[in-house]
């Protein structure tokens, strides 16, 4: 998206979302904020580089949804039992995420097209 | 998607989701399953005919994620919020969705790109 403080104030505008974090990484190129909205949690994310991840996937596709996280209370049991299910995984072994959690992404061609997170709560 | 009961199963294995309900509507041309996944919910949706809204969104975009849904208990009043605060409505007035709540949809162009609907609970 083009400006992440103008997305913040329009998500707490228009659903009342509250900002909870903020973070961002240079290794990654990607700014994030970090939102609750009744009982579910949205991040908003913003390229820092046109050739970040989130920068090319904004080149290809525009603004719009970029992938589903889940909680899990024992992310190396959900990453053996996603690949037991037949899932092929972006990260193997878990990893430290932007708000200090470990996480772990799932292809998004074994889940319909959809990149899939696992959050470690 | 290609196949509605493939997916569930995946999801049920990978994810360990609950099939809730099962719905079609020749009218919108959709088939839809609803699932819990932990405090969360997923609809998985496949189109009955290519030029349905879902069957279109598949031939322009291929599988992926669709939209997202909020709960609200007061549907008419977060229309008016989302009016309020320069969304822009898909869905003037609420209109019965497919497991029997009031529903209604905000346009992706208000919301980074990001089709959002409200669900009455």
């Amino acid at each position: 998206m083009a400006d992440l403080n103008e997305s913040v104030q329009l998500y707490r505008a228009a659903l009342g979302a509250e900002l909870v974090h903020r973070a961002s990484s240079e290794k990654d190129g990607l700014e994030a904020a970090f939102l609750r909205v009744g009982d579910g949690e949205l991040e908003l994310m913003a390229a820092l580089r046109d050739d970040s991840p989130v920068g090319k996937f904004l080149a290809k596709r525009g603004p719009g949804l970029h992938h589903v996280a889940y909680g899990v209370t024992d992310i190396v049991k959900a990453l053996a039992d996603a690949r037991a299910a037949g899932l092929e995984l972006i990260d193997a072994e878990p990893r430290m995420g932007m708000h200090g959690a470990r996480i772990a992404f799932v292809h998004p061609k074994s889940l319909n097209g959809v990149l899939t997170e696992f959050v470690e709560t």
